[in-house]
């Protein structure tokens, strides 16, 4: 190991420490590491290629060089002839590191990578770096005609956050562990590290209890962990150096709860069945009740053993304490304690649940209502109110940390509603705001967060990803990494590669395709999908009682995504049309236009499969007006006739059909613009 | 309850029975009833659907009443207003069962099926049969311009056989529980009720063991199931009707046990490596050494309970014995007591296993080379061995029935040989062979076996289905449903239908192509894997050593299976063409040979990547030889120097290309013969 020291020294002094932002490459990495610097040597993948682990415990490390030679293996198709870690400190990969992490937002994640020509050499402080370095490694694989290889290059790494997070709702939606376990395998594979995982809501009580029974036995529909599938998935995250943060929410979003225990409502003598709708609703704990407090404490104390994390987050969000309201002895309650309002009582409540917490070892977390006079600043204000809400940009991260608070960012990540990655990749955290070095310490990072009114897991990946790699980015990389086109680039390799870990968010398109036609031709639908999105912040099921949570959601808007392909393109091309009308512009805008022209004779040959059927004044409309473009772009000529059915179907085309919007309405409208000024017949 | 059995009871008496092979319909129900009888009546599915469950116990039936209902959404898009079964008897669907079953070999899985216009019943004796009519209720789901539907019908049915199993060989590669659990749902549609798991083997340990933890932690390689994980999967599996048999395969077949416990080895002083490699291997179990019945009596009092059902398989197959031989005190041993050969000590083992098995309230169950004289006829015999092995059609079951044994057939059943669909769906266990109803009755059923050793959880499930659906109705359906071109229309949709419960086996291609080209155009890939198939009966991997467990499993052969798509087609418009030369056969002809010819083209474009590259020889042959013959139809000439191209070229295709064969290489021959004879330029 000295001698594979010595190297690595000599290497680190010869290449000269360059910022990341001035560097630009084809290298697919995401995050953008924090130093990089290329070589022209180059680690050619044969089936020599062995690994050591060097380091105090195995575990982890030597699971993730397990995983990294399988991913490899399949990735590259060599046949290697040690398929395991070997103990020969003369292997050509070495993994160096020196202590084990507790998994704690203290964790040291730095870690050295350097590939030259025979070696590859891994070097950190803690196996939870030598994890994040491995990531790195796989995502260098290039290849040429000669085969595959490792690019030559020099890596010092570390986060600018410490809590870089995804948030999966499992109440709403159901997600089975292998949901789960994927999604964490992907998290892994962008240096993610923690795992919220949120586990109770209005629609669900996803936790088995073995002291409230009915928990689980009347409000989950039998979709709930087991207690050892928790400790599973707790497991299988530390080992790929995640944490996981349970949250249960409450005192509101308790529906579930009520209808297994509705004597600890704030309705006396009322009746709760679990909510089916999406939305906010009243039925909220009696924060007045000792009762409450008993079940809260038994719950918990049976509960947190099964998560090791320091943190517990018990929510706090959206309760407008309504049936507080309509009851009397509640009233009574807050006068007799001096609690003027219901924020006030819910205050009262949350204190009692932080002494709760903390006599069972944690800290509580909870969503940003929580941050009030009397909240101790033990407590992690998770920040999730932002310009929807009436808070300013960047929600309450700022304030929090002002007031003495640690604190995670939700606001701007939240990928349920739909938003472009551009959209999320631009908000920064801290941006220009000037805080003091403490006050910096304690914006731990931040959290996507994956609502699950709107997906099953069919769905659930192609809303989490790729977009969650990009704010992965956001939360790992120097602030100054943010140029969105080469992020951009670098996705589309990340995106692709995700399927290695089993993520569905490629594969499953087809599947809903396939479902919706009954097995017929897709291909017009699948055009018709990379122009199309899902319906955004909210509109898809606006009210929340369109869909409830046994409706379908195999329809075409689940098989849509953000960032729609060939919407992205489109857009480019016919911008630049528009700056400059020249021939190689023409053809490319051509080329999507005829594409768009013929496919609806595909669509007619599918069009009498029922949940087809909806989509006809799209596809008709959008293949009139690329029809009528073509024409008027070719014979560089426009009737009055023709540009008033383009008028017409433009004006269709820009409504919603079926919980899509078509993407590129707006560039249509520009082409038809530019045609009625420069080829109208007058 | 007792006005729908009245009303079922008019509806039986108006049909008349009919036989289940006069029968030929569009319905695309696998495996094919008993008895049906369509009628004209049509019911709608619209949001007023729902659900009633009448039956002792709800457990088994509700949950198959809520999968059902959710499936039936996701598949027509509905929106129901009940999205669970409602405890209702005006609700349109009824599903009544009079007694619970306790899964066991004498289940009664018959049920009755009616549906009208405004009515379905299913009415069973038992909540297994209630399910078995629940899956072809969902498997009836048909659909017009108007919508969706179920058709008119009167179903009586029940199965031919009793045990209708898939075996899962998780030791040769270890298959997680989501793999399984989607294939227990698949078996479940197709009315399969035996989940063989096979659990151990030369490569693996599968079971965590609290008493022997050396099993799991050192010849798992990490890879094993909690007793937690099994105690689910039973339970799943019984959720659907399934029972779970499982297998410590020994004496043989041990080397991953010896990895752990070499002091129960054959060889004294030996140590054991877990294998790697596929085949026969000599470790084995000491059969005369006290402490391997030590080992035996305490491992199995400690798994068993996790397996309810009665029957427990231990292998058995496979020992020569030739660590028997090596070793003196082995000699000794069947000297003293008599034992003449190795197959005598083995049964000497088994009849001891017998008894340790049954103090635990287990019936033996065994490969069949358990059969020996002194074999208790309590046991099982699992007839494997057929005409590879030397054995005549049929196995050994029916020596086994007449030898007084309960029989399970999977001779003709090995579907990881990856022969086609016709070949398994051919072969039938009785056949004309004369029994007496007693011997009849002993011949329970059979089962599917899918060994691992060239099968990872991406392409598991492609190697299953949809040829296990097949399989299935030769085990349920009478011996006369036997019309394999009917069969295989039937299995097109029930091979897309699998999709919606997770299987892997259409969608998984895609990935596998995509990984092959880095992501670039896959479709001359598709194109090439609808005419090749992975080659047969274990040339693969001849001699075991090429493929370790842990090299690359996504390779072309990979992405390929069998009854290739486009070939199956071809090969019948040639048989067409070749009787009958006329025009519409021959466009037919001339269609795929021009895609086959422009397809290289398109290969080209990816033919610089690594794992492509070894196709060029296949891509550009098939190309050449369809080029010359497109332009000898066409031109109706052909010159000796392109016949000399053509029988070049279609040498070259006739070879294996990188583990798969081009199985229109015939056709294309016969299409090459027509030419010279029609239009050689003499």
């Amino acid at each position: 190991m000295n001698k594979i020291k010595t190297l690595l020294f000599v290497i680190l002094v010869a290449s000269v420490s360059v910022n990341a932002q001035s560097i630009r490459s084809d290298l697919p990495l995401m995050p953008w590491p924090k130093e990089i610097k290329e070589n022209a040597t180059k680690f050619m993948i044969d089936s020599d290629l062995s690994i050591s682990v060097n380091g105090e415990d195995h575990g982890r490390v030597r699971n993730a060089a397990v995983s990294f030679l399988r991913r490899l293996t399949d990735r590259t198709g060599v046949f290697l002839k040690e398929g395991f870690p070997v103990n020969n400190t003369d292997s050509q990969i070495q993994i160096n590191f020196e202590s084990v992490s507790n998994l704690n937002i203290n964790d040291d994640e730095s870690y050295f990578l350097v590939v030259t020509n025979d070696n590859i050499v891994i070097n950190a402080n803690t196996d939870i770096g030598a994890l994040r370095g491995i990531q790195t490694l796989l995502q260098l694989v290039s290849y040429d005609e000669e085969g595959y290889y490792f690019p030559g290059v020099t890596i010092k790494d570390s986060p600018r956050f410490v809590w870089r997070g995804l948030m999966i709702d499992v109440a709403r939606h159901f997600q089975p562990i292998d949901v789960l376990k994927r999604n964490l395998d992907a998290m892994a594979s962008v240096k993610l590290n923690v795992f919220h995982w949120h586990l109770t809501d209005d629609q669900g009580f996803r936790v088995e209890s073995k002291v409230y029974l009915k928990l689980h036995e009347k409000a989950s529909d039998g979709l709930y962990y087991t207690q050892e599938q928790i400790k599973d998935v707790v497991a299988y995250a530390s080992n790929l150096g995640i944490r996981v943060v349970p949250e249960f929410d409450i005192p509101g979003h308790a529906t579930a709860i009520l209808s297994a225990y509705p004597e600890l409502g704030s309705i006396e003598g009322a009746t709760y069945t679990v909510e089916r709708n999406s939305g906010i609703f009243n039925p909220t704990l009696d924060p007045t009740n000792d009762k409450t407090y008993e079940f809260l404490n038994n719950l918990f104390k049976e509960i947190t053993p099964l998560f090791p994390d320091e943190y517990f987050h018990i929510g706090g969000d959206e309760n407008k304490g309504k049936h507080w309201d309509e009851n009397k002895k509640i009233q009574r309650f807050k006068r007799k304690n001096k609690l003027k309002t219901n924020h006030d009582l819910q205050t009262y409540f949350n204190i009692k649940l932080e002494k709760t917490l903390n006599k069972l070892g944690k800290k509580l977390m909870g969503w940003d209502e929580i941050m009030t006079p009397n909240m101790p600043t033990t407590a992690i204000i998770h920040s999730w109110r932002g310009e929807n809400e009436g808070f300013p940009t960047g929600g309450t991260l700022i304030d929090a940390a002002k007031n003495g608070y640690n604190t995670v960012l939700s606001a701007g990540f939240y990928i349920d509603r739909m938003l472009s990655i551009e959209h999320h990749y631009s908000v920064e955290p801290i941006g220009d705001v000037i805080l003091t070095q403490e006050e910096r310490s304690r914006i731990l990072g931040g959290e996507a967060t994956m609502w699950s009114e709107l997906v099953t897991p069919l769905t659930i990946d192609s809303r989490i990803w790729p977009r969650t790699a990009a704010i992965a980015e956001r939360f790992w990389s120097p602030k100054e990494v943010n140029d969105i086109d080469n992020m951009k680039d670098r996705l589309k390799e990340v995106s692709f590669r995700l399927e290695e870990l089993g993520i569905t968010h490629i594969k499953n398109r087809d599947v809903i395709l396939r479902n919706m036609t009954n097995n017929k031709d897709i291909n017009p639908l699948i055009t018709l999908s990379k122009v199309c999105e899902p319906v955004k912040v909210y509109t898809r099921n606006e009210g929340g009682t369109e869909y409830k949570t046994f409706s379908p959601f195999t329809l075409f808007a689940d098989a849509c995504v953000t960032d729609a392909e060939d919407a992205a393109l489109f857009n480019d091309v016919v911008s630049n049309f528009i700056n400059e009308a020249d021939n190689d512009n023409s053809i490319q805008v051509l080329s999507f236009l005829n594409k768009w022209s013929k496919n609806h004779d595909s669509f007619l040959k599918i069009s009498n499969q029922p949940n087809v059927k909806p989509l006809e004044a799209l596809s008709l409309n959008l293949s009139k007006v690329s029809t009528i473009l073509v024409s008027a772009f070719t014979n560089k000529s426009l009737t009055n006739t023709d540009l008033e059915k383009l008028n017409s179907s433009s004006n269709i085309l820009k409504k919603d059909h079926v919980d899509v919007e078509l993407v590129i309405a707006e560039s249509l409208q520009q082409l038809i613009k530019h045609c009625e000024l420069s080829y109208l017949i007058q």
